[in-house]
């Protein structure tokens, strides 16, 4: 096993340094959904760019073009780069992942501390937006490289780094840009694995590795009938009603017990075996975590097992919504002339999307039609991303179980998560090599939402633990 | 029969001052639903209160208060006033009701033509918000004052008016002031019958007397679950989804038909008689009217008889839509926590609001209870208005009737009303008396929608219908 102490200590006498860089970093609102906040984006990349640059690494800030549907904007740039900034080929080569933009925050959301001002409280928790998603984890890279150079230990593999500015807005322009590089003789051609950083602990006290993912094909029916919207007193009673059609519709789609009516659909899920229903007694995770981070007892299992297998392992089925009714607080007598419904698949293995798509339309179409309307209908699909699964016996998976092992003092759990990454299959696919995520943050870190924060000790010990996965990763045995 | 005739040829004389007047009306943006346009309805009043002075009528701008929920703003007043200005006890008492509020309207809507300035096209149609809901019936009692003083026709009745500038907003603090001033010795207590001109004709070419309307009932159906939005990759499949459970129970109400599915709802609603059956046969309407209106073939009944009777005198379900749920365009991955499904019934005699209530719950219960969901459901009222019918053989109808073949030369249909206009109702149960609703505009009219119009022909013919009205109310027995 590598000696890792003097790195370890680095870390801990560089924590301060590391937590102001993180401030500096919260202090740049890099929102990438407003287009107002574009400038912040770029200024968030370049600080990223210049940091690594002042420890020696090759960066480079790629444009992306146009944002698409904005012509007037420009995509904030891919940050890459190298570290060391010659390669060394003796060692192996890790491409890491993760964004620099951040969600929107407004103190008016109900943030108790300024959204984009890191404050620390007495239990070293980070408030700030981004804190954690991914601002933190980013930072870790940094660390690294930083704590590396100031304990004098030698850098144990050749980064890659591939930073993007626009993850919490559907990571525009990245994919085509990702496939372009990973094509021989470019800038991530000699990628031997990949790390992203960028999901959270299943609790928040054991670490974890994810190998799998959900994916996710989201649908629309439209039902349209009248030219026009149509005052209900008016036409009440001698109109079809496009809304009572859709929620007839969207009802016979999944009961409440989250059980999907889609004849043939859990035909496409892979079997479950005895070896992977053992996995799920071991991890660490009750009915009361789900119950505290849902906020209520509304679970569908009464157990663990199910629970998680509910969340990582079979297909979910939610309505998210109506499109074209009134959707307001008080009373509008209105018909709606055209509603489209929302709703969502949550696919696993080994549901093919085109599969799952047509079992969907043939089932939405048959339901309609039994309704004997007059109204038109069409169901179709708004965009799908794949499930994703990697496997856990990778060295890439078992060098990350041995830092966690290092800096943790535990074996991680194995995870898979109900959302989805899309970026991760990209880069599998792209590479061709094996993808590990490798959450810094935890369950609690309230990404998204208001008051999102980073433990100290996440961020600290996560720095060692990247860290530490690198030298692992140099002393596993290549497959 | 009276001598109309002088009074006829002066208004067409005046057709041009009369147009003038409503262009000068519709150029006054006086939108109730939007704060800041309030000091363009208090303009509006005015306008029409110096307008009626001009005329020698005695004229009061009264206070209505703050504005609920908006205790910065002023309630435009009720203009109300009495013309002639001193009564004379032995002509009967009219009171008439309009409003001078309209409806929001922007060119971006649509429009063809801005929306507040008068267009006369070359068919004689004037477009403008307003002209029609309800300018042009309003400025129609002004015409008929006008006309009488020029023609030196003696006015027929004393005519009491109420005004007022929240009709499109809910009428708010107008009731409450109705029936204050219905009370003995108060501003409306002599009227012996009312008149209202602010709903439409049935088709394009024949008029029509108005004797019923029906009711609205508007619950909400509340479903809360989780303690906040969840995301539906990583809880999809593990939390019961409010959403889920509201479809279901919306998907209960109605169906594609119109059918409402509450045990015991129509077993409220009066029976059919042989004599109120044969009425329908005669109405001049269409199949042709209703696709026309609706803009589509998506109607529920393939004959006019069960059409009209659809709309007047049966009870309809809509369902309006959802709230907190996703309402945009584009894709969300969201599990709303609480949504509240919104639905109306209009009703018709015999139903008791309250009894309507107590079914809904019951059936709305019974059906959530058999989904065996751990969600919360309420089912509420927002707010309920009864329906109501007048008896159309009372002189106030008679008179009206009449006043229509002397103008039109036609026996007008007379008709009830799928939608409900509150106010009918409170000076009904206010004054004791007989209320009319006499249309001046026509089904095409487009009142709250884009490029509103008033026919030349309706707003001018309908200034000489309201004249001859009131000499015809003048001239029938008093019941
Ligand atoms: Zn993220
Ligand atoms: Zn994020
Ligand atoms: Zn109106
Ligand atoms: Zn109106």
């Amino acid at each position: 096993a590598p000696n890792l102490e003097s790195y370890y200590k680095t870390v801990d006498s560089s924590a301060d340094a590391f937590i102001d860089r993180l401030r500096k970093a919260v202090e740049i609102p890099s929102i990438s959904a407003e287009d107002e906040r574009r400038q912040d984006v770029v200024k968030m990349g370049m600080f990223l760019k210049s940091q690594l640059e002042g420890l020696g690494a090759h960066m480079e800030a790629r444009p992306l073009g146009k944002q698409p549907g904005k012509e007037h904007l420009e995509l904030p740039p891919a940050v890459i780069g190298r570290y060391p900034a010659k390669k060394d080929e003796s060692k192996k080569t890790i491409l890491v992942y993760g964004h620099y933009d951040v969600q929107p925050a407004n103190m008016s959301d109900g943030w108790s501390t300024e959204p984009f001002k890191l404050s620390i409280d007495d239990k070293g928790r980070m408030y700030g937006r981004g804190s954690t998603d991914d601002k933190g984890p980013v930072l870790g890279w940094v660390n690294v490289i930083e704590a590396h150079q100031k304990a004098g230990v030698d850098f144990p593999v050749n980064l890659l780094m591939c930073f993007e500015g626009m993850e919490e807005y559907g990571s525009e322009g990245l994919d085509d840009f990702i496939i372009q590089e990973c094509k021989p003789g470019k800038f991530f051609s000699d990628a031997d694995a990949c790390c992203i950083s960028d999901n959270y602990w299943l609790g928040t006290e054991k670490p974890c590795l994810t190998y799998g993912l959900r994916g996710c094909s989201y649908y629309s029916i439209e039902i349209s009938g009248p030219g026009q919207d149509l005052h209900s007193g008016v036409y009440g009673g001698t109109a079809q009603e496009p809304m009572t059609d859709l929620v007839r519709v969207m009802g016979s789609l999944v009961d409440t017990d989250g059980k999907i009516q889609i004849p043939g659909l859990y035909e496409l899920v892979a079997p479950l075996t005895k070896e992977e229903q053992a996995l799920y007694k071991n991890i660490a995770f009750t009915m009361d975590n789900l119950y505290e981070s849902i906020g209520s007892q509304t679970g569908i299992f009464p157990d663990k097992e199910s629970t998680l297998m509910g969340r990582w392992r079979y297909p979910s089925l939610s309505l998210h919504g109506v499109e074209g009714a009134f959707s307001a607080p008080g009373a509008k007598t209105v018909i709606p002339a055209k509603v489209v419904g929302k709703f969502s698949i949550r696919t696993v293995p080994n549901m093919e999307p085109a599969d799952v798509d047509k079992l969907v339309y043939k089932y939405v179409q048959s339901v309609f039609n039994k309704l004997g309307s007059k109204n038109t209908m069409k169901c179709y699909l708004q965009h799908s991303g794949k499930w994703w699964v990697a496997s856990p016996d990778h060295w890439n998976f078992t060098a990350a179980a041995k830092a966690v092992e290092s800096v943790w003092h535990t074996k991680p759990d194995l995870t898979r998560e109900g959302g989805s990454i899309p970026v991760t299959l990209t880069f599998e696919q792209a590479t061709g090599k094996n993808v590990l995520l490798l959450p810094m943050g935890s369950s609690t870190d309230a990404a998204h939402s208001i008051n999102e924060k980073l433990d100290r000790r996440n961020y600290i010990e996560g720095t060692k633990l990247l860290g530490a996965y690198l030298h692992y990763v140099a002393e596993e045995p290549a497959t």
